[in-house]
């Protein structure tokens, strides 16, 4: 879709990115500075696998107190970026022919990894209520075996916007424990929660948890930094000690000036109410989003309680269109309208008993007035096609 | 050992690391403000899998005719260092049970990645002679089966520091195409040849040999960037496509800002300049260590043709201190004289055929000065070995 959108662009064409999970807003100054002056204190030779001493201190210390659980540095190894961390996960603690939960729709790379590694994909899915998706635990827990392994569980949802309420968090712990599973516990949108009762929780602070779980953190989303490739996995010494030797193996060490960089990420006051301003923008993005989506023909979406994401409903809008096929979908949208989205099917295969059909909006990377153009761009592409020929 | 020399000198007790591969020379200045610069120009979003696609240019261009060879930049994928190109090459070109020939003594991340994707381990050797090191290209064909898919070759060789003559370097590019071998071409220290007749040399540019072959390159030795972790994979199209494919399940893609940094460490003639500065210096670390090395009772060195290495045949000194393990030696040394420094045993494990005993000196991170006081240190240490007590 990026190459998609960017032909589009290159003809002149005008192209709403709602495709992309990227933001537009600049990575603070005070972690530039920090890397300049890393860099000029020659922070330019190997680091340590697991991470600097300093950094891995800070993360400990933070990323705990902002979710209550007590982690030493011994139980954090730095990582070049958030997704690194899953592979090295499903390294750790699966087997070829081992089952791995994972959302679907979810981020591709679960599904891809386990796949990749001999695993067995075993899917659990979302239901769309009007208050909002919910886990669908029940089809959760029917497809546990004794073969199954580990549960990968992204609360704060990419693609759907969905945050656990602590009953559905606890319930997912309450199967993890059961079936002695290990949990990859992906936070990568930890900071991106607007519903006031669902912020800051993680699966690890819940009992019998941390010792289980490997958290995911990343430093891409939360602070403008995807680029910048840091991230770090939390979890027990002897897991962590396991990633440290694979990143002695497969990447020596993450790039160190950007380590001494990260420190600021994490402990800079300045730089976390940035963070809240990006926030407080994504957070006028959305409610925009949710305004106007829903009064477009045959699209309807529910309010996202965290992450830059809408998954909208478009059941109706294909059956408008008489379209079945996805890629159809997307593309006489984008070509008619400008409008750039990615759908279902680009978080992992379609399962056989869905109904509905979603794409996603990320409205982490596009301005307000561009939202406003594109959705009335869609809108009168829609009420135009709702007219009988 | 890096710890064992930490522990020593927060002691207070004078260590001299010849153990570290590691630079104490800056980076360059021009890729400092390269770095700074694409920052402040945005270039903190995600980039490419493959790599940027100026740098994949960049790459394909100087890497190409340094060594006489045409790559276009379909052909290159930009790597977070040389390290992650190790395991990708294995995971592209050999499954469980496959046979992998790589060096022994050689760089240990060959052995351990073999060992972790389940393939059988087909170590190759050198022959001390009198002129310098030789691949002992029988024993090499001796090895080979029909289940032997690759060979790990790292001409300007670690630890040995040996460079293939033309002779040598035919014969093994035969040797892959007699038997159908895919060829990891390891080139990190391509810059750092003494010999002349033996510079500029990629297995890659011999006849049938571009098509099997991946080159890996890395900024880190070359530029000392050791610590920025960027590096790329050269090779067929269908095997970089492979890579692409990995990066983006594995990492996403390599830190975007030193992206841009890199095109000046490959394509900036000042930059290059500074890379020869730090040449000549490591070569008069070279030659000071070979005259002072051959004066220590028990030790004895051959020039180093290439690499910032010293391998040092040690049997006799061994012989002398009456004993007969590595780990023994090196801690004996380290403690009675400060000198640190790794052992055969650092570079894979050794064959039962060897009857010679080996460390290593690196030069990369010691001043001549310190060089000087070391082996001074070490001479007089093993002067009183040798008198009866």
């Amino acid at each position: 879709m990026s190459k998609e959108a960017s032909e589009r662009k290159a003809e002149g064409k005008k192209t709403y990115d709602l495709h992309i999970g990227d933001l537009n807003f600049h990575t603070a100054p005070q972690i530039v500075q920090a890397t300049i002056d890393a860099i000029n204190n020659g922070k330019t030779t190997y680091a340590p696998p697991r991470g600097i001493p300093p950094l891995l201190e800070t993360v400990a210390r933070v990323v705990g107190e902002e979710r209550g659980i007590h982690y030493s540095p011994e139980e954090v190894c730095i990582q070049p970026g958030g997704k690194p961390i899953i592979g090295k996960f499903l390294h750790c603690v699966m087997n070829e022919g081992d089952e791995v939960l994972y959302p679907s729709p979810g981020y591709p790379i679960y599904e891809s990894q386990i796949d990749y590694l001999r695993g067995v994909l075993k899917p659990y899915v979302y239901r769309e209520t009007p208050e909002g998706f919910v886990l669908d635990l029940e089809q959760m827990r029917s497809q546990i075996t004794p073969k199954t392994k580990a549960l990968i569980y992204n609360n704060y949802h990419n693609p759907t916007g969905h945050a656990s309420s602590d009953e559905e968090m606890a319930a997912i712990a309450q199967i993890a424990i059961e079936h002695d599973l290990w949990v990859l516990s992906d936070e990568a949108y930890f900071h991106f929660v607007y519903d006031e009762s669902k912020k800051n929780r993680s699966i690890a602070a819940l009992p019998g948890m941390k010792e289980r779980t490997v958290i995911l953190i990343t430093t891409s989303k939360s602070w403008a930094m995807t680029g910048w490739r840091v991230g770090a996995a939390l979890g027990p010494k002897e897991v962590i000690d396991m990633f440290a030797k694979l990143t002695t193996n497969d990447e020596a060490c993450t790039c160190h000036p950007l380590q001494w960089a990260a420190i600021q990420t994490f402990a800079n006051p300045e730089v976390q109410a940035l963070r809240e301003v990006m926030f407080q923008e994504l957070k006028a993005r959305r409610d925009l989003i949710h305004e106007l989506v829903n009064q477009i023909p045959g699209f309807s979406a529910v309010l996202p309680p965290s992450t830059f994401y809408t998954f909208i409903n478009v059941t109706k809008a294909m059956e408008i269109l008489h379209i079945t096929d996805y890629e159809e979908f997307r593309k006489r949208i984008l070509h008619s309208t400008g409008v750039s989205f990615c759908t279902r099917e680009h978080f992992g295969a379609s399962l056989e008993f869905e109904t509905q059909k979603y794409i996603r909006f990320a409205f982490s990377g596009i301005s307000q007035t561009d939202i406003r153009e594109a959705l009335l761009s869609l809108k009168k592409f829609m009420d135009s096609a709702q007219i009988p020929n």
